[in-house]
């Protein structure tokens, strides 16, 4: 998705108001940039008890609203900032609003695994249309299915065009083999390769169903179905959490007979040591996006982040501008 | 679920009312059988012009009414019944309205895989909670997911421990390896393999992503990630439709070597020349359950149907005693 | 409703999209034909498993979206698809959905007739309403209460005035009757009588209320209330169905000494043999419109088809203009 | 409806409690007197502006409560009154809240007659709803499709049994007629003859389709469509309101032969100077419900009122036991 | 507020729809009149059993709509009417509702004093957010909490600042008191004091707490806390009822030796003999405004009616317009 | 509300469910204990990335269950707690759910104060009630409107009885006055004061109306209203946040010749430095209750707190058993 060349304009931008809540000021200052835009004024404060204060600092009547908030950690004070302000954008007579959600936590609680747990995904789906919102733009869902906990649009974007793209920039030369960390991200690991090249294969790595994000202490997976001998290898997940699944892959991957490790994520959730683990593992080089502002403590050498403001900014243009996003789904 | 020894006994059962529609009254006879209790009285035709008309032949008032129904071919036509009758049943003070939907139409449209698609699996589960069903009680949803498409409670059955026991009550004494025919399958696939036993392994069909749906003629996948040869295969799916995947995953794991391929599917939808497809190929056993009914033109040798109703019937029973349904997940 | 005087002229017609599904194709086109306006494109398919496939091919973002489709038989399946459509236009971020429902399939089971019946012309509406469509556009609700059904505006077109210019364009020389074939149609056969003129009388015919429709084969009526003897006879009903009704009439009528006997209805749902005893009976003409398509294996030499489509495309000009519709009511 | 015999008792009485407003308190008292439980107590008063001010005296809390209301003139009053004391049985914790609205005010405005009405029969009935009411009880409603304007249980009660009795204990031995007063009364009256008899006819008086509603000093209609000479003509409506529509076809029947002329109407809404009118015109009886209160000042000697009392104290029974009301549509 | 400088000019006032209901036609007229535009046409009569009956004479399609009713006594019929009307406006296509309420009939029912009580105040937010307005403009809510019962934009305006510049106007050289007659009312009287100045004081009448409403003749309050002696007193409050705690508070205030006594209410209700009684008190000018009309037989010498007019028409232009009316709550 | 005479007997105990989340558990126990049941278990953490995670660990099909949490600080973790388990519990079909809710947090953004605000109390009450909760049971809301924000029915309890019974009990020989430390606490006072005699006097702490929320550093108010001399003040509030109004009130009664000062206040929030604060100042004794647990760390000598437990316990017992709670308002 090169911005330069396909890069649309913003029509009517005099309609728009973009705002930035707490949690990414980073990526919205950057979007605003690439949509020639100004971050409209909101003061968003605590009281003394915790209570969140908010205050919008322009007249919001008529006006086409976009909301940038990612709900990362701290997950419940963002998804509540996030709410209270669509409450104030809602009762201040905004035509529309619009939610941009570059990370939406809670999102792999999306089903119940055992009985009698929520599904908190869902929940939050149902207290963003309750709060009547009209559209939600998110990157990389962890499931797709969570698109159809909404009955507003969703546009849900892809970081794998500008993730991919920065590995085609590098010219590996060796044989490439996209690693699924784990069952479940098979499919994606496919749709990477694919990306990548006809000749790109794919592996998995093979353990028991224990849910890892309950025990994320677990021992090393046993095995890898597929072949990465002698190959360069990247590992492929939608999210780098505790960074174990991902480092204890890299270790098998390279006791295997890969050449070389690499690691793609789009969301650098990044908790506890995630970050020093994946530094003094054996991945050469942990590429990931700006949907969460990783913070100057967790920042680390092997780090790599592309920013997906220009796909955000490409996005907002297109659905202001009442135009397809369809080709933003391509390399 | 061994069910003579663990059969709950229905309390109040005279609160009970249980209806049967068009889709699969095998079924739900042998759910009544199991609980003990009458089919109730209702009329489900059709007028000359094609619409469904519906008459209930006793009262419901202040009853919970459990409707059995699979939303199978004719999907559009079982799906109305089912909404029509719920209004029914509905304006005629039924106390609570618990769907059982052993098969349920339209899931695997779940998610938007293309611009400009629908989310009809999200769709079906407005209808029904817009018709204000009190609960769901399904068997093996595509995707988990579908279970957040609600608000009211869903009760998820698995036919895997029916299923299983059946492998396990055949003593194979060679390796067996579970086959994923698709890259979505294979968590499903490692949890079949987990209720075989600790030594059973893992391998996957590997081909590019096309949505063999929409393309049901594509050739045959190029190759399988993981070790089959002279191991017992089973390949498992939770839906047979056209049959091509599994087919074409049959030759190919015999192609690499399998000392015997059986096949495994919750849902024989049986699409198309599916039977005779499956019954000349390298598959020696189908087995499958009769979540959905397989008409006697469809009928042929390989296929073995086990049936759910113990199952769905011991769900009912816990249900409507406030029992929690746990340990039906476990073989 | 003469096209040429008053055909109004669409403004900003760029931003409408006119969709046609697969029930009524020729009435659509002859609609966007009035209206000089392509049928945008859209793929509607059904699945190996009877299951509906939509996929809409041009953007739809921003734009007001007409979409046509009779709900006739085959019922289920044409609401069905209406349903997905609309499901997968929203999530496309059609501005507005308009829906033109020529005929309103279930429109008769409107009420309980009996205990414990469902009310499934208010499903119908509760399913429109849920899916979020802005406005329904309707052709002759076999009960004017059905408006109520919804709480988004409805427009109600009558073909009244187009049916009887065709009449007054006969220039018939005898009285004219209006006969209404049963009890319930009496105001709509009043109203007929009115539009072809002050001196013209109505007749009833009179015989017990058992449901017709329920028993299609009732004997004939045993009376005819009101003066038919040497009139032309104008049998008039907003539905033929089984025609079992009509000829019915039709041949009381005669007995009692009309001298010609015509049939008018507005929507030909013609289930059965209905056309084969139409053509058989006495009526001499029925006059019908295009709300329905009528099969060439249905297609009869005494069926006269008027074309509804200047009623609708002039609706649909003066809805997307924001002018009233108010004297599309009138001849 | 033979009230002594059948009279069922209701099961678990302390679970009830029962509340009259202000409209119909004699019918209410007569209601509790048949089940033989008191009113409960609550005020209902207005304040020095008008506003109403309700308090229920005693606690609700899990209660089934049963709400006796007519929405008579003053229509807005009473409608008021009864959504602000479901709103304070809400808030006050009763289980269920099963409205009984012997007369349902607005019914008449179900559709849209001309361009740019309301609908208020739907919007009272959203009123109610969204207020949270569990069921609605009402009899003869205008239209029987305002049931299809409610989601939840309505039990639409019918007076005509209760009217059929009183005439077959008089035994008329001449011939009877039943007359239509209007083209839309035309089924009630076919209903209302057959539950006098096989032999008795119908007529219906003819006249052009204003509304007379809306003009009520329309002059005399100008025919009778069927045979009235020399019979016992019955005139059968559901609401008297001005009686205009009444006395006037009172006078045609009259003339054209009829021996003597009853009216039957179940609400006796009798505006204006209805009562004088009808006392003074060719009616010999008026029959009528006291579904509304006739107050001392419109009586006169030709009004009967029979009691609905019965029926709705039976339906309230069999509500309350779950069990079935189908038996109270017959004689 | 000043009218001439500040009043914007409404834009694309072709759009504009203005209907005046029948509580308050006058103000409804001086608004049209401040506005430039005319009142459109619509038809609100009663039928002879007192039903509501609305025609809008003009096509409202796709128009802003403005609809001025204040919900004074008859408070229900004004409140029928009010949603009569937008059930009409909604079905006739209109673009926008917005609905100008200068009086909230039954604001003061704004929570549960006793048990059991309804919040009628909440139910009337239900009708209008279930009728679908699409905004409320209020003046002087009861309760600011009350905009919370919505979830559609509010705008609250205020005729303090209309109040105080009337008093600013009187250039009183006196020391000035602002007297609230009730615990609730004293933080509306502190900010009444600050608009007429820096050095202007509060008092308050204290009296135990029982509700004046339920029991309008309770004796005179016993006590003032501040200093009110040659002072001029001006007793604040936001309705006029029965006007019992006016004169009560007045005539303490005057005992407790005010060189004078004004008092001020933004809502002149007027209950029963309250112009007579404060005709007859110490007070000197009783200033108010027109939300409400005070028919002839209630006026009275002291009253001094100010018009509300400039400022709901400078807020309807500046809501059209999409411009902040933040500067309206100044003076 | 003595416990021991007239504490009821919870009936059908073995249908409740009582549990605690994270906020309060200390009273939750001794809510537990009173009632003589366990709390229920389940598990509520916080996975690495902050996300909470909740499994009930014991089956809730078809109980009542009463869930006990204060959103207090940190109040957006307490209320996504809540909102999370009751997810949970709704799914795994819990019959009722009833919210206790001791402390509401953002009780105090009830209303927009200023343009562009949110409405967070609403916003929190929608969210409850978009999560189907049956019932909420709250302590002295911030505005008794609050009720209103909600549909379902709401408890709403008051500490004042248990405050002033430790009033009584200290048996003060000076004369009393309780003194509003703003003008909106005004009707609280006299309620306060009411219960503790009819010879105890209310004041008034004048003060601009500058939110001093938004500003807790405002300067010592100017101004008492009222006569505070030689008397034992007692400063009523409902919530002590950053103690500055408290304290400020407190010096200010102490300057104009208090004899003793006396603080309460429902709610201990104790932001900040409150506890040092008021540990410092004038103040003899700060009384408060549990509904928000003091964490040692700020615990002070003077802080009296009473515990809630036996007035939400009977009042559990009385909303299970069907009772009124009307008694629990009186001391």
């Amino acid at each position: 998705m090169g911005k330069e060349p396909i890069m649309s304009e913003l029509q009517n931008a005099a309609d728009v108001r973009l705002f930035a809540l707490n949690s990414n000021r980073p990526l919205a200052e950057k979007i605003a940039e690439e949509l020639g835009l100004p971050l409209s004024e909101c003061t968003v404060s605590h009281f003394a008890d915790g209570e969140i204060s908010i205050t919008i600092n322009e007249s919001v009547r008529g006006r086409e609203v976009y909301v940038i908030q990612s709900t990362s950690d701290p997950v419940n004070d963002n998804l509540m900032e996030l709410l209270i302000m669509i409450d104030a954008l809602r009762r201040a007579s905004a035509k529309k609003i619009n939610v941009v959600l570059p990370y939406y936590g809670y999102a792999r609680q999306d089903r119940k695994a055992r009985s009698r747990e929520p599904i908190t995904a869902k929940l939050v789906a149902n207290l963003l249309e309750l709060d009547q919102i009209d559209r939600l733009i998110a990157v990389d869902l962890h499931a797709a299915q969570v698109q159809g906990f909404f009955d507003i649009p969703v546009d849900h974007l892809q970081a794998a065009p500008t993730l991919a793209k920065y590995f085609l920039g590098q010219a590996i030369s060796d044989d490439i083999v996209i690693v699924s960390p784990d069952h479940a991200g098979m499919t994606m690991a496919r749709r990477f390769a694919e990306l990548l090249g006809d000749d790109v294969s794919v592996a998995i790595v093979d353990k028991r169903t224990e849910d890892t994000r309950e025990n994320p202490d677990l021992t090393m997976p046993s095995m890898i179905i597929g072949d990465v001998k002698d190959k360069v290898a990247i590992i492929v997940d939608d999210i780098i959490d505790t960074g174990n699944r991902l480092t204890n892959s890299a270790e098998l991957v390279s006791k295997k007979g890969a050449k070389e490790v690499f690691a793609v994520a789009t969301h650098p959730v990044l908790s506890g040591d995630a970050s020093e683990r994946i530094q003094a593992s054996a991945i050469k080089e942990m590429v990931t996006t700006d949907t969460i502002v990783v913070p100057e403590t967790k920042q680390f050498d092997k780090l790599k982040q592309l920013s997906v403001a220009p796909l955000l900014a490409e996005a907002i243009i297109r659905i202001h501008n009442h135009q397809s996003i369809h080709h933003l789904f391509k390399i």
